[in-house]
């Protein structure tokens, strides 16, 4: 089965200020590496169009999907969407079913639908939606980026409306080894078996607790018979070392 | 003045994978807020050596200042030092220097200076030491591009180092809190109080002494009255939950 990638692109004046802390890249990392998706690169860029464009451009054509959070509000900051059509050489619009959409949820609960929230129906033209159960104001998929929002109750729920379309890889199995020892004990040995099992992923994760250094080994393949051994090779190895 | 850029660059395929949680570009983003140093980009590569040089060098020709986090550890997969030489087409080698540094921190120790261990004093030729107070290994900076540890209290305690030589607007100021209990205690109350003043880095370093855990809890801002605010923040939270 071929290797599915994916890229994640975190939008966002507020992140690189330090104002927000970023926390959707990593619940997306965890999911894609749950449904066999390996995600190879993050950016975080502010709002601005320029940087915006270039980061989608380099992903796009690089990875399976892009994944992208942020700038999709009704502020005068919120730039995505228009960025999104440009990178894409595509004109965008107020999209008619979104309008609609933030049309009614406005009315319903007797708020004004301004200009500034219509901002939230732009989209390039051709896009398709991504529901927000939360907030109404929809996602959008065009080529193989999706565009979702920054709030992270947001980003999860439409990720969780994006998942089931995606075109998984193989299904990652892991291993986790504990290991009572820091890892300078055990690297030399790891790297060993690093070498033996090129089709496992090897990564050793350094701990701390109650004054004692330790370390996890976790090991990651989507074929499980090497996973086994490389797994029991690793186990023999912390014994010998650190039993 | 001119304007100052700085992009930083995470390594490490435990973040892509969602292991780990990246928790160093939101205090590298509040530092460079702090001493006027404009944040326009970060990137997250996994442990892969063309992934690296790659975003190394269009990072480093981009931007004022680089700062890398994580790969500089012991084991087979941290390749971030001799990356970073390939990325500037120089040889690297075991800077002698921090062979010594690490030789007698193990000595003094009785643990054993392995091949492992001998991996953390690789540097391209020509880089300068950025110092390590807590596990020794030192980072470097080659060029514009300053490569540190990914370990949060060490990448935090490196870029305390490296703060008085970038060219910056603003001075950074600091203030020290000492806490006689473990960051468990007090991680929660002070992640609010980073919340409410964005402004203001806050840095929790774990200490641990004659068998008892403390925390040193750093403050820094340029602005003088925002940091006494802080700080009388920080010390009631502190002698509340611990005193």
């Amino acid at each position: 089965m071929p290797i599915v990638t994916a890229a994640m692109l975190v939008i966002g004046d507020e992140i690189l200020s330090g104002r927000i802390r970023e926390k959707n890249a990593g619940h997306l990392a965890a999911v894609m590496t749950a449904i066999g998706i390996d995600l190879k690169e993050v950016r975080i860029v502010g709002d601005d169009e320029n940087a915006i464009i270039e980061a989608v451009n380099a992903l796009r054509v690089r990875y399976t999907y892009v994944f992208t959070s942020g700038g999709i509000g009704p502020t005068h900051d919120d730039i995505t969407a228009p960025s999104i059509a440009r990178a894409f050489g595509l004109p965008w619009d107020y999209d008619a079913r979104a309008m609609e959409i933030l049309g009614s949820h406005y009315k319903q609960r007797g708020i004004e639908f301004t200009e500034a929230r219509k901002r939230m129906a732009r989209m390039p033209e051709g896009a398709f939606h991504i529901d927000n159960p939360i907030s109404r104001a929809p996602g959008f998929l065009i080529g193989n980026v999706h565009v979702m929002a920054g709030v992270p109750a947001i980003f999860q729920a439409m990720l969780d409306n994006v998942v089931p379309t995606l075109r998984t890889g193989r299904t990652l199995l892991s291993r986790t080894v504990h290991c009572p020892v820091g890892e300078g004990t055990i690297g030399e040995a790891l790297s060993g078996i690093q070498d033996d099992y090129a089709d496992v992923a090897i990564g050793s994760y350094p701990k701390y607790d109650a004054g004692k250094f330790w370390t996890e080994i976790v090991l990651r393949s989507s074929d499980e018979s090497r996973l086994d051994a490389a797994e029991e090779t690793v186990r023999a190895m912390v014994n010998e070392l650190a039993g």
